[in-house]
């Protein structure tokens, strides 16, 4: 087998962490490539599940003695603390790794230090390769540990010309089973979904994580969320069914916010310390315009419905905006024809305080 | 010079004819190439605008006596009657060329036979090579001419979630410069601009093609048309510049529909008369509606703008859309981004009776 430059072995464990969006939480995704001293992948391995081995015990495991002298090439810095795993600094100065190349340092105060106990061992160690690269193979999680609180991303589906149902309330079908079937994809890789009352008591969601052709459910299911204030859902709403867990989140158990309202930052922050990394938020509009509003949403997915209605309601309201001035400016990052349908991926952009 | 296919040849003529787009209304566009009895080309046209000698003609001229035993490939069916120019098939027939292949059939009575009389002088003639990409290149004429009224592009202008400006109604600007200069472009290639009197009093537009770095209007400006069921468009409004000319179409002069506005079918066919082929109906909504609502619409051009609102008029009302069943269907065929901007391109599916 030929050797492959550290570069290469990167971009290699890179895919390999992403095998695990959507299983690793609370944990984040890292990918690991072993390399023997000729530069010949000798192992390969990503966490795929917490609880579940390391990616870098996984691919020590396959390299055996091989890994003697060789170069570890691992996404995330490798964690220094023992918690349902014991330190992967450790298993990789046991192996007698010359050295160890990792894209992005681990911002956690608890598990970090692993390049320093790696180094106080002479191991040499490369910090920053590919590190845009495998920042956005990681970013919720990432941005979730720095900051305290999860990753939002909004999903929604609206025709072209904005409307999220008919003018009598239909709404079955706006997008195409092809988008339906891709929104399923991006819930199975967040820790919990998010919907007001308000579209519990419309629509009655199930919000599970479906195969939609044969109606089973995945292994994995997300937190379903409620933002119910006054504890409005109903006993028998398939959202209470047993499929998933669920959280009614009301105001008088997370807080209420200057409105009245479930305090949407405390929720965030109680959420974070249930585990939750990475959230969905499925609307309504109005719940989708107070996050949008309080500078809470990480990302926009939109599915575009190629049709036109021209009444019916908007797939977003009250976002605290009334002069074009303070629009709310996205950035595309990501057109994508699902179907018939657009997917629109885009970056809220920072607002100049 | 190497000989090229008639295929090859084709290919070129149609991207000769869409260089006349926008300037050859009333008339079609057409492209020309002459090869000599070799393959190689030695003359090719273009119809540049009405009243301007046809692409036949400037390819003969080009050729010369190396036209003789030699192949025109043409776009459009060449023209068998003196309008303001003689008959391209005389032209034909004269410069002895031994074979015309032709993309598109003509569908006007008054221009058509072209085909016969040069079959009835001894020439080969063939149909249909490359025609859907001829017709895609004449898609307005064709299809105004087959039809009896013109071609209608519904252009419209929105953010992400379907708003054409904000609350207080700012909309200056949803989109970006770059969008807008494409909206001029496009502009340039109809020869009617249409909008209602509501966007009159709102937005007082000019409607004029524009250079916009420098304000310099376009020689060729489309027929401004306001539709004005009241006569309400006031005196002073930059629509009724002398940049270009205005038509303000009132029920009284056009016919009223049963709703009392101006009647749509019959506007179009006035606008035919007239000698308009293609038209851009540019706002605002309630119109928009009315076409769409009416089936009028033959394509769509939505700029859309990666901001979010929440608030403020939508792009589109009343289109008799009811139920989620009755929505409008589209096929988009073109997503292009403009600057920071999504230019998508659709077309109205045909409705089952």
């Amino acid at each position: 087998m030929a050797s492959v430059s550290v570069d290469e072995a990167m971009r290699r464990a890179i895919e390999l962490a992403a095998r695990g969006l959507g299983t690793t939480s609370p944990n984040p995704v890292v990918g690991c490539v072993l390399l023997d001293a000729d530069g010949e992948v000798v192992g390969e391995g990503f966490h795929a599940y917490a609880g579940g081995p390391h990616a870098e015990i996984v691919a020590l495991a396959q390299a055996g003695h091989r890994a003697k002298g060789g170069t570890a090439v691992v996404t995330l810095e490798p964690c220094d603390h023992t918690g349902r795993t014991g330190p992967c600094s450790d298993a990789l100065v046991q192996a007698q790794v010359a050295r160890v190349v990792i894209a992005v340092p681990d911002p956690t105060p608890v598990a970090a230090g692993g390049a320093a106990t790696l180094r106080a061992a002479g191991i040499r160690v490369d910090l920053g390769v590919r590190a845009t690269e495998a920042e956005n193979g990681n970013v919720a999680w990432l941005t979730a540990m720095r900051r305290g609180w999860p990753y939002v991303i909004w999903k929604y589906a609206a025709t072209l010309d904005g409307r999220s149902a008919a003018a009598d309330g239909t709404s079955m079908w706006i997008t195409s089973e092809a988008a339906r079937m891709d929104v399923h994809a991006l819930r199975a890789t967040v820790d919990a979904v998010i919907v007001g009352v308000g579209t519990v008591l419309a629509d009655d969601p199930r919000l599970t994580v479906r195969n939609l052709r044969d109606g089973s459910l995945a292994i994995r299911q997300p937190l379903r969320v409620v933002v119910d204030s006054a504890g409005r859902t109903p006993l028998d709403a398939q959202i209470r069914d047993a499929a998933a867990r669920t959280w009614i989140a009301t105001a008088a158990e997370v807080g209420a916010g200057p409105d009245g309202g479930v305090d949407l930052p405390a929720l965030l922050a109680a959420l974070h310390a249930k585990g939750v990394r990475a959230v969905l938020l499925e609307g309504g509009p109005k719940l989708a315009g107070a996050f949008l509003a309080a500078g809470l949403v990480d990302r926009v997915v939109g599915y575009l419905a190629p049709r036109l209605l021209g009444a019916g309601p908007a797939a977003l309201v009250d976002a605290g905006v009334t002069t074009i001035a303070e629009a709310i400016d996205l950035e595309i990052t990501d057109v994508t024809q699902i179907g018939p349908d657009l997917r629109i991926t885009a970056l809220p952009r920072k607002r100049e305080g």
